[in-house]
């Protein structure tokens, strides 16, 4: 018998060599029908592997991350079969799961595959698929592994046999199919009713750009079609809200290569809107005690090295700048932290003088890959709505609450309701890892933790996934598709102040280090802008949208009263636009709808009579005729309702 | 005879051989006393100099810089007569006029010199002045020069002279002192009526710092001894307005060796300050017509090459930013007018769309040496409040006018009402000198002469001035202590139009290249900030000032009432401190002068009785008890005095 301990910590005792799927059957069948894997001591298995010790095991269903991994791996070997028969000749090479379905490279023997196949492929897989054929695992010889993909002529696969050891290698066979691999499979092919290939692309063997050039085949796949089609809905939906796609629309941001790949150029409606984001964040930020500093965007290489992150990061970021005389070098920063530092270092402060916020919209750079830069989401320079507290370590607990609170307030006026917090602690049972003496992470652990739910926060623990110089909560958020970000973060940082000899007079008249707390509730601007466009779909809250109204007169004669509404307009201080173009209002309500403008001002000869205006909100209700003043109004309470109180 | 075209344009015959002074003496006695220099053919001579030719004349006295440079230069060679008779054995070496006086570098065989030292130089030098010495330059041949240095052992004036062509050598003598020299001296050595020595200072031979250590003695001189009185207090109230002295005492800024020298850390006080200034900026821009833009901090090598900037100071700037991959290199961007123009380019404008006004508080980075830097005026980072204008050829004339006015209600919310304008243009006589075609030239000098005269503006034109590029204006204000600064900028630009290839649709259909107007009304937040200090000592215009006001209770039993008038303080939007030491009302008054916060509000017992303050005025001036209401009608008094309208 061995000893089975579940994930709730109950024991169970199994006969020797049960399996994943005996232990889920003797909890429930409906458990049973759902398990499609497993992980055992901390390793992934198949739900059809022997068991032979006891051990702890973790079951997963296809809602797991774990299950969905298993899920699109077996899809791989069912698509990678059915290219091997639609494809004679065709060499297959390795085949992932990916964050979202799989992908398969091939070398084809000749010819391509089009979109114009993937109907083609679809149906083969799903065919095999609907054989319920079960995947098992076999431990093969390094030498018969070779014989068999040399006898196929596969230098692909006898190149990753090679760089295996003996003794380590297993086959998985469904159907008549077998491919090298490491396991992590569902049960049986039959669980997979739905399978579709997303698209192709070419890679490099290995990643290497002198190596052969392989066919990528993207795919995804299902436990049910229903599940499908919402996904390609979805998918749908994003591309029709791309922030790249909107933000050129919008005519908010744009790229040039002349300045360079990855550093965005903010155009004037997205200057100004990311200007309103920062004015409400100071505003809220001066209520809560924060000051605003200004720092150079480079700084001496020693800061860096200081501050350790040139250790970290300095080989493989933007090289040093050197001078032509003088002999230093200095690098672009990728942090405002070692700035702030030294700020708070410009004069001794007393225990009396803290907490010390030093808030800046300080641009940094960090280098990126070419091939890894999207949109805004990657960027090689971007401002942070950075702010490093300065506190006791008594301080810690109220500082997190407070910044939470700032955190919910900015999130919420956006619009995010749907978020978890992530609590990310040591890892007990490794305490070398970490820098700091243990009482102050006990004290900032708990202070994080109690200011989670004393904030009434859904949050989760993350043991050892604390970075070596602090405990972090960070803000995750679901947006309107649903796709998870992680947003804001707070930090509490022990190695900071220890590197920068920070120190403050205690009331005991010695000299006490401070506790450092990083923070961004944006996270950054560029990447915040970016996920608020997706989220949105440009249809940003009125009170940040760069063109709340638009005045569209019916004909040429109501210009000049037209103009009169936007003067009116401009004096209410609703950002609005007029269209006087020689075109029909029909044409000029689809362009505003396109440009997501929120409030379409219709004026002909009834409207300048009464003096009203006839408004339709995006998206086509229709508010009827009213006047400037009860607009605004309007305006005034929709923003009020938004913006949360703080 | 020969003829002598004055400044005025009038032509008067002299006999050959006549001398400036000759030509003083015809036109008046008043003239000849006050001539000390003059200026022939665009040469510098001296007043005695014999004029053999046709020619031009300018005659100069002291109130011109020329006649200083000469007055000063002339005084440099008495104190080296003074010092060559109170130091046997020195060797001289250079001793040129500078922009306040002259200095004179010595090696001397033992010994230094020291401030002890200065009133004995002093008095030897003024000595030998008042014996009205005549200075009289004579032609000597290389081999007698350096016949006379070899044997007095002065290796310095022998290295000097091995460089001059032999031909062109001249000795200057007075008194028994003679001195190698170019020429440039006032007609006797009886004119310098008061002399002091400043200051001495280690300088390297030729600035070689593998050369001898010289002693480098740095004077000034004048005709009155009252003059020099007046100098000697205007150094020392500028000692005291120092910007680097009162940023550290106000808590602006400050600089840290760990980040870089030339790296300002704006403290929360002086980035609050700077906050303010652009939003004063941002808010006048806006009514204007401009649009913010925000743009990256370095740019690909190329995109300076392609404007130009590369050529001119890649070699000596800040030096290119490799990537770890990908081969590419960046720079520090030194101007923002490159990106401006890639954000131009971002979409195709018709003539209907211009101009365009970008706007941006651009942070740029020029390398200076560490010797060259000094506080916020030299300085390897600045925040320029930069914007440039794309118009066509016919808007010129109009957005020239627009920028001035906007750099005068810039200039005059501050304070400066003492300003010049100097308008560069072409040297016509150099037509090659220039890009750009004649007509718009013209077209553009035409619109900023126009724009000058129109706007009232006290202008001096400087042919020959402007760059190659462009025609320009620049403002040139003097602060409270009658020193000249040069601040904000208008250019007008052919250049970059043409090397970024920008172009618009005219009314006829074509492209064409629109023209680029850069200009910056601050100059740079670091150097207007520094200039703003100097020029008010600290007493900010009430607006921009950090603090505004301070509550000073008189006694413990005050500190509740003292909070209730800070909170109703800032529900007035006033800025405002409470110092609430256990200190003396005194010191505390002492302390906010100092701090040059401009309203102290006094509250004792009676003001807590009658819910009033007792108002102090920095400077002394007592406002009596008032109530808080009432202070915040006399603050919005005094900002609305100050800031113009626009």
């Amino acid at each position: 018998m061995i000893k089975i301990t579940l994930p709730d910590g109950t024991i169970k005792e199994y006969s020797k060599g049960s399996t994943a799927m005996d232990v889920a059957l003797s909890i429930s069948e409906g458990l049973a029908r759902n398990v499609i894997s497993a992980k055992f001591n901390d390793a992934i298995v198949e739900t059809v592997t022997p068991l032979n010790e006891d051990g702890s095991l973790v079951l997963y269903t296809w809602k797991n991350p774990e299950g969905k991994k298993a899920f699109w791996h077996s899809t791989s070997h069912i698509v990678a079969q059915a290219l091997e028969e639609l494809y004679p000749g065709i060499k297959l090479t390795i085949g992932p799961a990916i964050d979202n379905g799989f992908y398969y490279d091939v070398d084809l023997p000749e010819g391509s595959i089009s979109d114009k196949d993937f109907p083609t492929i679809e149906k083969k897989a799903l065919e095999i698929a609907r054989g319920k054929h079960t995947f098992s695992m076999r431990a093969v010889s390094k030498a018969d592994a070779l014989a068999k993909y040399n006898s196929e002529g596969n230098e692909y696969k006898v190149e990753l046999i090679e760089n295996l050891e003996d003794g380590t290698i297993t086959f998985c066979d469904h159907d008549s199919f077998t491919d090298l691999c490491r396991g992590g499979h569902i049960p049986n092919t039959g669980i997979v009713k739905a399978i579709k290939v997303l698209s192709v692309a070419g890679a490099y063997w290995r990643g290497d750009e002198n190596k052969p050039q392989l066919t990528r085949v993207y795919g995804i796949s299902f436990p049910k079609q229903k599940e499908l089609t919402e996904y390609l809905e979805l998918l749908e939906e994003a591309k029709k809200r791309d922030h790249r796609k909107l933000g050129k629309e919008l005519e908010l941001f744009t790229f040039s290569q002349k300045v360079g790949q990855g550093l965005p150029l903010w155009l004037p409606k997205g200057a100004a809107l990311r200007e309103r984001l920062e004015q409400f964040l100071k505003k809220a930020q001066k209520k809560a005690g924060y000051e605003m500093v200004v720092s150079p965007h480079i700084g001496q290489k020693e800061l860096y090295v200081t501050s350790g992150h040139y250790a970290k990061y300095g080989e493989d970021s933007f090289q040093p700048i050197n001078t032509p005389k003088d002999g230093e070098e200095f690098l672009l920063k990728p942090m405002n932290c070692p700035h702030h530092c030294e700020i708070f270092n410009h004069k001794p402060f007393s225990y009396k003088d803290l907490p010390k916020r030093y808030a800046e919209f300080g641009t940094v750079y960090r280098y990126e890959q070419s091939g890894e830069l999207h949109g805004l989401t990657r960027v090689r320079g971007f401002t942070q709505d950075d702010a490093h507290i300065f506190c006791t370590p008594d301080q810690v607990d109220q500082e997190f609450m407070n910044v939470i609170d700032l955190s919910l307030y900015v999130l919420g006026s956006l619009g995010f309701e749907n978020f978890t917090a992530q609590v990310s602690v040591r890892d007990p049972k490794k305490p070398e890892k970490y820098i700091g003496t243990v009482e102050n992470w006990q004290k900032a652990e708990n202070a994080i933790i109690n200011a989670a739910k004393e904030k009434g926060l859904d949050y989760i623990i993350e043991e050892g996934e604390a970075a070596f110089y602090g405990p972090k909560l960070d803000f995750m958020v679901k947006d309107a598709l649903g796709r998870q970000w992680q947003l804001g973060t707070i930090q509490v940082d022990y190695t900071l102040p220890e590197r920068f000899d920070l120190t403050y007079k205690g009331s005991d008249n010695q000299q006490h280090r401070p506790i450092m707390i990083h923070r961004a509730p944006f996270g950054s601007m560029e990447r915040f802008i970016a996920l608020l466009l997706e989220h949105t779909g440009g249809n940003f809250p009125l009170w940040l949208i760069p063109d709340q109204a638009i005045v569209l007169p019916v004909s040429e004669k109501n210009e000049k009263y037209a103009e009169k509404v936007l003067k009116s307009l401009e004096n209410n201080e609703i950002r609005a636009l007029l269209d006087n173009r020689n075109e029909t209002v029909g044409k000029k309500i689809r362009e505003a709808e396109m440009n997501k403008i929120p409030f379409m001002l219709i004026v002909g000869e009834n409207d300048e009579a009464a003096n009203t205006i006839s408004v339709r909100r995006h998206g086509g209700e229709d508010l009827g005729a009213i006047s400037v003043d009860d607009l605004a109004d309007l305006v005034d309470t929709e923003i009020n309702s938004t913006l949360k109180s703080f």
